[in-house]
């Protein structure tokens, strides 16, 4: 077995054996096959894709390249992954409901990178906010309060950290099989019994399409079923910003207001879709059961509770869900009007997660700083009337970035159009279980 | 613009830009783009394919990679390449055969690797023959006798060079674009007035099917009338060995025979129509005055003359010509009986270089060293009927080989069948005339 064979083979579109695939994971993080084998197999993967076995064998090549973790709660632990989208804060709300509801949700997140936001980067808006945890400490305080959530840990899969780097440059990163063995490895290894995927559909997106869409989620549930993990993918739509709020401290505050009960109708529809599939693959009950709970965990105020403690056993000031006053506040800001009357028919995922990017809420780089205070509020959305003079949305920031240029540009984010140019609204597009 | 857009677009099977195709040849000679990036960009190209446009862009922008050359000899300087077979040295007779007719044949020739043999092992097969020339030498030794044959240049196209050892190790050779650019940037680099191709046509060949030479004939002939230069493509048989012998000494044995008009029939039509074409590129008449010409070149003593020449002028003693014992004589040889009745419908080609290559007749390795004694002479040959018994060929050897088992594997390398079994004897399959 060579690695030149291997390339040669999948160039030809062969599907390669179980003993291949470990060949190549444990050549490559070992570093005796070189990037530049390594790319050319990327490259004929992207352009001649891999079957559900190879993905599922490359899945858990992957997951075993590093530690396999295994946090011991006593119950039944849940993760919870989305593919990435723009103002998708859901994470902070549906971890304190699960948690509010029984289940430990140990949850390993990333930084933001380009137009969508990380977890880790809108927690750290929160004074003294902790995200790097040992083991043992993360472990503690999810038996304690039942949800952790911490930066990944670099024992954690060596080979996605490997393979993900090689693909960001080589652009070897469209590729179903590859995102979800990624994805999944990573789910695989952090021990989660259950696993509930929030695949994101639309221009905001990664999967353009809803058959994209479903080919990914009904990989990554196989792959999680062959792992033995109960798995359950949600397509949501991603066609425009999820909520009202773009940035980190502000999407913290619109996750803060959510578990108040004040989420705006999208944001709200799709965290109870996926806290109540959290609930349903630990056992908790029926889908209506599930859902049930899930929202009296928020009307009852104790997932609040669990978010608040969280806070504060991960060092911060958890009296920022009560004074938002606490938060870094922007040093600028600059409110953005209509300039016409119509209906809004579409705002731009992609231009708005920019926008919100050169308002300091991102990184291009990994090195970059994030200004926590930056970001956008959005007044009006897709489906709403407006008149011209109407305010659309106020942009914030504490960087030196050109404000008056990005206001300028930001008009571009929305487009208009007459009522039945608006498309209807669908939040929940699938849902795919895997057990 | 950066490599990662142009893989991107490659990927997506977009056609690259000229100025793209520049930035790559450029980027990745200086080092400025890493191995990664370029093999998935050849891995791309491999199953996305390039335009005609493209390829030719791809060639000049590697032959303007390095030193361009331009022997001054004052004449038409005509280059002749073949896309590589078994038992081809037809190099050593049309050469002599050009000069002779007034034609300059400046010949940079590469060393055999694999089952195919190279012209410079060959040569250096001669006792005392030279094939590293300085460029002072090569040019006067040109002008004095009409042709040279030296190593390649280290400072000649180093973006093929770079480039054809990445896609040796990442399975990225057989794409046809990328095989026209680095045969034709080589032969544009080193500044032949006209090129004359000859691409083997067969399962002994890199092109296995009448199609695929083709393809690769008109696009390498367009890639030369791009550059200005005058360029014809002769598509030739090598479902079986070209002539009788197959090794260093053994071959160049043949071509003496060959110039003193003991060519076997299928050596002699192929070498006399690259001849002929040679000489049609460099406008010395019509194809039948050009056939005439290279006819009488043989029949006259002429070619054989300087042949003798050269060998002399690069320091080998050109008494082999007519004394073959010069030679050195092989340690060991074994005769190959038929071991049944029948016609012999073919002989492979990869088998009989494989066991060429184990009589240590090539290398497996670069680094390798060559027996130039070592090799096979057929007896009977495609089409010949053989009873039990019958003498088929001789291997010879002066290395620690196993005989016994190579002569074993031998019988491997014929298949036998009825008279009707036989195939049509076609050595010239078509001729591409780009001018």
């Amino acid at each position: 077995m060579t690695m030149y064979e291997i390339i040669a083979g999948k160039k030809q579109g062969r599907e390669l054996t179980k003993e291949e695939i470990q060949y190549v994971v444990d050549g490559y993080v070992s570093g005796d096959i070189p990037d530049y084998q390594m790319s050319a197999l990327l490259m004929a993967v992207c352009l001649r894709d891999m079957s559900d076995r190879e993905t599922a064998d490359l899945t858990m090549s992957m997951a075993h390249s590093g530690e396999m973790m295994k946090p011991e709660t006593g119950g039944f632990n849940v993760d919870k992954h989305s593919t990435g989208g723009v103002g998708d804060k859901t994470t902070l709300i549906v971890a304190p409901i699960a948690a509010a509801c029984g289940v430990y949700v140990p949850k390993m997140s990333g930084r933001g990178l380009g137009h969508t936001g990380g977890t880790i980067d809108k927690l750290e808006s929160i004074p003294g906010f902790k995200t790097e945890l040992s083991y043992e400490r993360f472990t503690e305080i999810l038996r304690q309060n039942g949800l952790a959530v911490a930066g990944q840990s670099g024992a954690l899969v060596p080979a996605d950290k490997k393979i993900y780097a090689l693909r960001n440059v080589t652009a070897t990163v469209d590729s179903i099989p590859l995102i979800c063995s990624s994805i999944m490895s990573k789910k695989i290894a952090t021990g989660a019994d259950g696993i509930v995927l929030d695949v994101k559909v639309g221009d905001g997106a990664f999967m353009k399409t809803t058959d994209d869409a479903e080919k990914l989620a009904e990989l990554m549930v196989r792959a999680g079923r062959l792992a033995g993990r109960k798995c359950t993918a949600v397509l949501t739509d991603m066609s425009k910003p999820l909520g009202r709020a773009v940035g980190n401290s502000l999407e913290v505050i619109e996750a803060v207001e959510a578990l108040k009960g004040n989420a705006p109708e999208d944001l709200w529809e799709v965290s109870l879709a996926l806290a109540a599939e959290m609930l349903a693959v630990a056992g908790k009950g029926t889908a209506e059961e599930c859902r049930a709970m899930a929202e009296n965990a928020v009307s009852s105020g104790k997932a609040l509770e669990r978010l608040s403690k969280m806070i504060e056993l991960q060092g911060g000031d958890p009296r920022v869900i009560s004074d938002y006053s606490l938060f870094a506040s922007p040093a600028r800001k600059k409110e953005i009007f209509a300039d016409r009357d119509g209906f809004i028919t579409g705002i731009s995922c992609e231009k708005t997660g920019l926008i919100s990017l050169r308002l300091g809420a991102g990184r291009s780089k990994k090195e970059d700083a994030v200004d926590p205070s930056a970001g956008i509020v959005f007044d009006r959305t897709v489906g709403d009337k407006v008149g011209k003079g109407d305010r659309l949305a106020v942009l914030y920031t504490s960087s030196e970035c050109d404000l008056e240029g990005i206001a300028a540009d930001f008009a571009g984010v929305f487009r208009y159009g007459s009522r039945s140019a608006c498309p209807e609204e669908k939040n929940i597009i699938k849902i795919i279980k895997g057990y």
